[in-house]
């Protein structure tokens, strides 16, 4: 029985205590937020005790960190439970510079810990079958990645403050599944950009809605669309144009009623946000670090994927301020 | 070259005058109608003559007559037509009384004339996949033939009256579609139908909701589904489940526009009605009659589809006034 | 909390076991299975005793009693849970004798005992959906409910002999659906049916493929097709032409990808048979029957609605026999 | 009745011929080719004559000529054609120089000739009921263009090395509909481009798959995505992203019949190439010509929207060829 303790018991740090409580092979000993009254639910849900980040990482019995807590924290956990032996899971990203990242993997590397970072789409069952389809040769190989990749609303001002931008916080979900579905590095990062929905996100030096182009060295492309705003509702797509075919996958919708009237025929929206969308991925992703923590081998995607998905976004962000594209190596 | 002449010239007789004028080995030589003004018309956009029956069929000249009137001059056109040796083409029914139905196919065989009968459906390019990857044997032997056939809307009450109801009207189009994808002739008929989407319908004697089920002796099944109210547009369908897979022909929309925002995902509504959603069934059914006329092949289908076809409605409609299945041979 | 008791570790006892465990409000207290270790495995996994059926009656903190044992058990099981005082969950049929159903609906009524049967379609959350659409006036009143309901293959012979037919075993889920979706009372029934899919089936006195007509006293009709092997999978898919439009719930595919190529777009197969798709709708099944208990109303759908919809399977049990539509009041 | 010539009757001169002799209002009484067999052909067909491009133009009977010979012939044609004081169609582009363009546009200026260029795809009809759902403001302002435009087969070497490469040939009918939709001119051009279906191609000089970003002053973006090579045949689909929804235009499709069996769900290719797809457009293109030789009103999209294309097509060649993105005014 793995135990797993759990630091930051907001939105995300709930699905992954949920994760925990019902895989047969896990159970939940600790919970730690910096809002108390957060961890006394949590615990309370999953029979776990409320403590200090201390008491959790000197117990020996802890198996699993989860690190569910606030971007600028994220660093210095991954560090201390390295050095405690833990095994770690740890939402993206690391953190929003790149010194500090690198700083991050080599305690990781020095310590032999194993790392995984919460890219939870790639565990999202539809991308996981286009990714095998593509693995398999279906489509041959891929010459076209196009990514679309919109929420359903921005998030509140303060939020964009403190997210890194764009790039960083919405976008590096994108570049990471460009990365998994390219098969191969980019080595050039054009990002086309602008605040579109909300002037306020303007006035942060931030933007909204995106169009960045990855191109690798064998000329393979992958093209991601972004929009903080699609009132639509969150859209989710790939497309993967290959020497043999075309892989898509569509939004998973509400549900799959359609209702035709003299208006015409009306299908769901998509699942709301994250949360719903990627409900299954979230179960998914947390059964294949149990799977890595049983077999010994390492988890994935890890550290260094953590690492370029942000080399790839602080790319794109300098072509938007320079205007010109950013080679990345 | 072919030498056409049409005898009704109304909504169904222009579009096959506009098939001749398409087809580029046939012309319109003459035009008929009891209302000249529609003859008139026609005959000046397709350069042809207006005339009353008695010249079109003395005319050696006329290859073929197409019998686009009213259904009470079908039969008797035929057999006048088929005695003047033309090739004809009519419009269903033949008649909406068997025993004259019979007389008609008779004066046919002995006069050795060709006959074609509008199933138009059997020429929808959509239905026409359907069908080739049916006799393929894509999906195996034929098990349940579901067809959906609904109007947009009823026709007016003095048209009620004459239509000879609903079965003989409407679903024999239905009727023919099944026999032609059972690939067996069906052998029972039970037909449930009410009056739900305008009383006066009901107060006719008619009925306009309905659903007819038609069963083989080897088992196979088909099931009709009418009404004359869809809200939401002409909704013609079809599947077959086979022993081998399923094969499903849905609607064809009015363009291939989504529009997606907070009220969901909204497609076009299917063509409209019989003029536009068959469109090309109309050009490729008088191709294929103009092939037959070239090759010297019998044209299909012929009389005895339509007397079959007949019969199913003629049952259907003793089924619904019985309340029991009608047996047919 | 709820204490609960599992009578049968079948494939079904396992997922309702499963939904007692993940309910924050229940628990696992006994189970009892003809084969001890089936029992033994769903005890072990939930935390729960294996008891024989006595011990669970007897005890007083037992709240509920999941029947999921073979059908000719759940009529005696039902009596006994009622006589003892528990709630009752019992997987459909009560029985397959019409008579013995109205007995325990007997015991039901006298001991005042709460009994859900367990149509689990109706908690389907896109049944749900096309149901909430419907009550809230969308597309009218319902005109034809169409009901596709077919198997991806036929069970053993074994089970087929002891099935009580393809009505009372696989039908009766569609007729539970057609009642719910019609809003009224069919009074008449026409089965048309044939063993096509196995030879050996028809040789059993069984149907393996149906066209069931039911007709309402207003003319409402449903409609249910019916195949005990469909090779593209399970196919369950919902139709509502109403008054004002139509609901179509399509099925619910594997997965959202679509491979495009030389031989089309082939998008997943439906999600494999009944575990798999209407996994959410034991999950929402199981929670309403919490709900109800938690606030004291009858849970739904209940004995009643097992036994008409018995009636229907009956009547068209006949109907196939006869070859006549069969009156049910 | 409008008199038509048409210069250059390969395949796209044969469509517009269909469409002048498939007119009402319109007769086709000249035919000119380099190789006289094709003009004999398409003039026979027709009832036209074949002459030489001196005759057509001297002919005063002349309201018309249609330019769909080689490229290299057009921009002197327009001025012939203008200066003789006919209407002209023109395809696409008028030269691969901006230079000679130009030119070509001042003499259509001076002699106030009617010039439409052949920019077909706003006249398909799905693309015609996207924008008008986009002017109709249903989905508020547009933010990101998508056009997906990708051809099922490279042509031949000996076209690729006189098209003016893939910018100037196949993406300008992209670059087209991205400035009809954006509803504002693009101020920058990025293009990532490479040879990937084929080294000849590369070997050219050329490419033949591509990611051309827009982005105009306001801050609105498109992206184009190009190959010449889609297994999966003609893939020609467009979505607009606007502040208040999102528009998708789909692949027109073979015909509306899916397969379903044990592998999947297999719905039809996407009609084979332009010629099939565009059929509709190409009358459609022809039909608003007409109207607007009848109402006085200069056609279009006129020489300017072909100057402006081809702006765009020459800045992503240059963005290609130097890395960085390109300004155009």
């Amino acid at each position: 029985m793995i135990q797993a303790a759990l630091i930051g018991a907001g939105r995300i740090g709930r699905i992954h205590a949920a994760s925990v409580g019902g895989h047969p092979e896990s159970t939940l000993k600790y919970v730690f937020d910096v809002f108390e009254k957060a961890a006394v639910e949590v615990a309370q849900a999953y029979g776990a005790t409320v403590a200090p980040v201390e008491t959790i990482l000197e117990d020996p019995e802890v198996d699993l960190v989860l690190i569910c807590s606030s971007t600028d924290t994220h660093a210095d956990l991954i560090e201390r439970s390295a050095r405690a032996g833990k095994a770690i899971f740890c939402e993206k990203p690391i953190d929003l510079s790149m010194d500090r990242v690198q700083a991050v993997l080599d305690v990781v590397k020095t310590t032999g810990a194993r790392l995984m970072l919460g890219f939870n789409r790639r565990f999202d069952p539809n991308f996981m079958a286009l990714k095998k389809s593509l693995d398999g040769g279906e489509v041959g190989t891929p010459e076209i990645v196009t990514i679309s990749s919109r929420d359903p609303g921005a998030p509140p001002a303060e939020y964009i403050k403190v997210s890194g931008g764009l790039f960083r916080d919405m976008t590096i979900h994108d570049f990471d599944m460009a990365r998994w579905l390219l098969g191969e590095e980019p080595v050039m990062v054009y990002a086309a950009a602008a605040a579109l929905t909300d002037k306020k996100i303007g006035e942060l030096g931030d933007v909204d809605t995106a169009v960045v182009t990855l191109t690798c060295a064998s000329g393979r492309m992958a093209v991601i669309t972004n929009s903080r705003r699609a009132t639509y509702g969150y859209d989710q797509r790939i497309e993967v144009h290959g020497s043999g075919g075309m892989l898509s996958a569509g939004n998973v919708l509400e549900h799959s009623v359609t209702r035709a009237d003299a208006d015409g025929q009306t299908a769901a929206k998509p699942m709301f946000f994250f949360l719903e969308r990627y409900a299954a991925a979230y179960r998914n992703e947390f059964a294949a670090l149990m799977e890595s923590l049983k077999s010994g081998a390492m988890p994935g995607p890890d550290g260094t994927d953590g690492a370029r998905a942000l080399v790839l976004a602080e790319a794109a962000l300098k072509s938007r301020q320079t205007g010109a594209p950013v080679a990345v190596s």
